[in-house]
């Protein structure tokens, strides 16, 4: 008997990448998809691609006292509107944020598939991370754990497509014609990942709480192009780039989505996917490392991760409906 | 002296980039610049690249009866917005309406600057045609002048970049997230530029009014990019490509901004530029005839048009301001 | 038990697209790939996304005689490279050649799966059509069958993603600096694609031999995205838009991968799979139909029907391993 | 009486974007262009947007002992292929080298013309900046003459457009197909650029050669668009953001070229300009100053600067030719 999920924010581009998941899990069956400005048209207006079994769901206002048919919600609102509904939802509905209101919140699980899949067994809330700390953590997880960098003097240069923030808003600042041939820095000193990424550092490290904070820099860019993240990150320490490399293996032995590369990452390497790509590059003269991870801000960076999230908090192979492989070109 | 010139509309992407051409103008002066939502900041708020002379002006609410010290207006408002105010400006000012509202209007001379240079001469009021017209004109132009191809017969397949649909209003069909990486056809049978180009079709072929528009088709493309239009058009006649080719370049003799090429015609050929690149192949056994021609949406067919024209009612020379060759790559 | 599958011409676009597939297939197992450049390397250097079991295979030279253990042999190689070659391929292995030499060639089958799904049962040897005939055929064929439209006065304007073009060549006409932010037409009048359209079509309208080719006109572009192709159509004829739309609806039912849609369609809609998107726009007053097909040049232009058809000859159900829908954005 | 000037390289990036400013300069008349693959035909040919006068000029293969009719040679040639030509290349000829080759070199003079402008006076043989150096540099003169940061510990992470790579030469990384929708870094810990950034920190700061080589560390990346160039600098300091924004502002104090802004600076502020522009964002508790720097890479990184640092030498304006604004969009 197939799981039944629903999907809140259909429209958005994290909302619609759980359904593209959906459409070729084998185990999930859409039931259930919210929307606002798209409440009363049919999935299949918005996305064209589907089959019309999916295709012809109509899409609700979101009411979470009225989906206790639902055994999965994957819940992809913008910053601060889901803590409020989500919280009505009825305990028999497992439910994965997409969003950022619940990461670091109690009861919920901070949803780092890769690093720490088992903590998800038996869990019913599961706070995504977000997309920029998916790369940055799945790159630094390895250094952390085996204490090969210091975990107080990290810097984050990240780099993102456009789809990550969002479907725009009206905001002609993500127009085309103005992000085509276009390149900067946004958010300097003061991005809402922030926090999340300090948080599991500290973890990651045994450090104690804020340790990270006080010397983690994080600058993010927004690049021409649709999809992909890739976070370049200098952090200080001694070891080799063959150790480092070696170490990752290790830690991400056994792991599907996780590829160490002795190549520096593509960020095209993981289009379309749930992968994420991660490599370093070290000059211990310089006491230096320089870890990199590519991943598709939709994929790993959210979609992917959720419905990886989702197949083990339902005990199903953490692969299913997640494909193999990305697009090329 | 120099003459003073003022931009209403300041913030799009025509007015912007008639800044930039007035920046370089030898003649022209900014003495006035208007927009709705920038109204009250500086102009190199909205543009860091204009030197601090132009940069200091303050961006003013449109007041059409506030502005006699102003020689030449340039108008790039909104479809259905220039009618009204443009009417209340004093005749001591010159009018350049980059806008569609004054095409084939009593008063007001269609801009075709390259087409019908001389009749600019003496006017003060000028309806700069459409981008989509300019091209297609440019190239149907010496056809049907010569009488080398049927006018009421002529497909015009058109290809757009972005720019071409202004800054967006917040709509999140033209967010980079959706336009790359996308290419569809829109309009279909009914866009707002058919009446100027039928209308200007038979002022050149001579015909009765309405007779090119029973049989003219005309598909627009948006094409991830973000500036040039390149024409496609299909047209019957049995004229050979030579006889096309030296037509052209009989008809453009001279002109500055028109050029006649044996190769198929690039859009990046003008980027930047008040240029045109025309170009024919054609197929007597299958009475055909191919028309094409590349512009800068924003220069020929917006902006630079509008400079030539400004400095035609004026007297210069048609070309000061406009530089003289385009950005490669 | 798996069917053996293998790739000549991995390193390409159309290859690697056909490996993407396989990799999700549920009945192919991938037990050979060839290429030119890349023999003697890992499929997983070159494809950093697929997994361990996919990418350890390591690339041969193609040697046709040595291919015994495939039951299925998928080539993409450049045009006038795989007749010779093919030709020395065992009975036993069935050939899908997604190159065009063996397009309207005795003993192939033109592998047009959605008109005509049944010509492939049995067969051996299917030609898989060019990108551009795919979206122009299957946008005309209801057309034609039901004789909505003349077949000797047909105008296909085409527009290509990038990777049209195959892996470039070294040619910096395709370079990133030089595609981006442009747009041009080639090929007028003499692409290598229209034999194989006049031929469907006059097979489709049961017209004779060399009919429809005698007025065809295809002009294809080049447009600055890497995937998708949009065929604008313009027929001559006095159907409606409704009629038109029915008999598509009607000659498509019960296939999985073509949707008929009233909206102009978007490539984006078919990106990364296997879906053709046809629309129609008529207006009986000027004879004119135009009809609309947007499609993946690697999908349903290449790889993914040629997924089809193998699914086809091996008996299995069409769709498997291609998926069900598209990526968005 | 106008001033000769020739290019050799005429064909790539670097040497076409020197054409357009020559084209658009009051002064420089073009005698000369030399080119290998072009050699023999027009500069018309490979530029179609030039006016005749200069199109027709014919493209030879360079001969350094026969310019004596030239006054100032630009040569933009692959890094090791200049040196020994240009040794050939008589002393009555001022030389630009836009190329790698004499960058710190004795008799050469690093032309960094918006940090040591009287240093160009009288000289005839400058050593234009590499497009990163010239990113970097600029955003760093400020804090480093002003002690601001600390000179051996700084991190400079850096993006460009691909029109930095050349004209590409054949390699399918830089097509359009396979850089659209990627992002990498490159070269890690290993760029040609790194020395000539070292030496200049080690005299903008007055330490010790090789100091700052021992803590440099510099990451490329390849971003996807065609011009451009953001370096992102992490330095050691305890200067507020405002402390370094009022440094940079007195230092560039009447430069016509270097703008220092408040906002993060956006690539395509400086599209298709020789403008730079930096800004700074600090925080002092975490001992830290982020240095931001945009640039057109064809512009203030390669062509840009090389017309200024013509200018220079031949005691013109600096400005003279360069326009005074960039595009938008």
């Amino acid at each position: 008997m197939s799981i039944r999920v629903g999907i809140v924010g259909i429209a958005g581009y994290g909302g619609g990448e759980v359904l593209r998941y959906i459409a070729q899990h084998p185990e999930f069956e859409l039931v259930y998809a919210a929307g606002e400005s798209t409440a009363g048209s049919r999935v299949g207006d918005r996305y064209p691609g589907v089959p019309d079994d999916i295709g012809n769901l109509i899409i609700d206002k979101f009411d979470p006292r009225a989906i206790n048919n639902v055994d999965v919600l994957f819940a992809s609102l913008p910053t601060g509107a889901s803590r409020e509904p989500l919280a009505e939802v009825g305990n028999s509905v497992k439910i994965i944020d997409i969003g950022g209101d619940h990461r670091y919140v109690d009861g919920w699980t901070y949803g780092l598939a890769d690093v720490w899949p088992e903590q998800m067994k038996g869990k019913t809330r599961i706070a995504n991370p977000g997309c920029y700390p998916a790369a940055t953590l799945t790159a630094l997880a390895p250094l952390l754990t085996n204490k090969l960098i210091e975990p107080a003097n990290i810097i984050v240069d990240a780099k993102t497509g456009v789809s990550g923030a969002g479907r725009g808003g009206g905001d002609s600042k993500f127009t085309y014609a103005e992000c085509n041939e276009d390149l900067a820095a946004y958010g300097l000193l003061k991005h809402v990942h922030m926090p999340e990424i300090a948080a599991t550092i500290d973890l990651l490290s045994g450090g104690t709480s804020g340790q990270a904070a006080a010397g983690l820099v994080f600058t993010p860019h927004l690049i021409p192009m649709t999809r992909g993240i890739l976070a370049t990150i200098y952090a200080r320490g001694t070891a080799t780039t063959d150790q480092c490399l070696a170490a990752a293996r290790e830690f991400y032995k056994g792991r599907k989505f996780v590829r160490v590369t002795d190549k520096s990452p593509h960020t095209k390497w993981a289009s379309g996917s749930n992968l994420a790509f991660v490599s370093y590059a070290c000059d211990p003269a310089r006491n230096l490392v320089i870890a990199l991870c590519a991943i598709d801000n939709l994929g790993k960076g959210a979609a992917g991760q959720a419905i990886q999230n989702a197949n083990l908090i339902c005990g199903l192979d953490e692969a299913a409906g997640l494909g193999c492989t990305s697009l090329w070109p």
